[in-house]
């Protein structure tokens, strides 16, 4: 049963560290960087994953999480993706997070906190709401001074541009 | 003066009525019947109408809001829907909420509310949160009764099967 804890704790590891590697390639593409992965449990299968690509299409609303879960659906071929978990590199805006809350994922872990834009532990906290008839087990705060260093400096670099 | 007035009456009108139509067209592909359509103010050309295609794809988050937004990002080649409006059948979600709040549109009009699953007057009423940087104004109530109604009987219909 340890054991199974252990696997468990370096998979979560693993799946955290690709979303912040996607956080990365985002960055380079002058995207904020933010990566999202979900995976499906009983075969710990990365079955989506993708950085935000707001600028890159000119559409704000494609982030991280929202194109993960369509490629998920796409994948499976299910409109629910119940025994699937997401990691994501920030805490997920009010449409992200309701969006987790529709497509049915059964946990999120998230790597920093957003006080600013967040929707989970922030503003309108999504899941404690009449209007949210799913919610995720969430688990907070894996890779969170990496994901955090990464925001940083990209809006630094912003504001020397 | 009075004129314009009218002639905008008259606009808002017809705009809703075609997110109505597109609501009727869901509910021919056995879709929750819910249509929105965007509007760009200066022209009063519609540049983009959806309706629901959740179960068409199989993809729960494809609200119409959504699919309209992105449509209406892609034909203006604008992340940003400054000087647009949405009229839609339902009160949007929370996660539609949000989307319309990111995509900066200037006006929102939906036709009934949704007290279980509404994400602007219900729930965690997006725009009064923290974390919405754009507040679109809201007019609520146009051909509400002829949305309610058709949501009804969709729903009544599902019962029967």
């Amino acid at each position: 049963m340890l054991n199974q804890q252990k696997k468990d704790q370096e998979e979560h590891i693993v799946f955290m560290q690709l979303a912040i590697e996607l956080a990365k390639n985002a960055f380079e593409k002058d995207e904020v960087p933010v990566g999202a992965v979900i995976v499906e449990r009983k075969t710990s299968n990365v079955i989506a994953g993708f950085s935000n690509q707001m600028r890159q299409n000119s559409i704000a609303i494609e982030h991280a999480e929202v194109l993960t879960i369509q490629q998920a659906m796409k994948v499976l071929k299910n409109e629910r993706l119940v025994g699937c978990d997401m990691y994501v590199s920030l805490e997920p805006c009010p449409m992200c997070a309701h969006a987790i809350s529709i497509a049915r994922l059964d946990r999120l872990f998230y790597a920093a906190s957003d006080p600013k834009s967040g929707g989970v532990e922030h503003g309108p906290r999504i899941y404690e709401s009449s209007s949210c008839h799913h919610k995720p087990e969430v688990f907070v705060g894996m890779h969170a001074s990496e994901s955090s260093e990464l925001l940083r400096n990209f809006f630094q670099s912003k504001r020397k541009n």
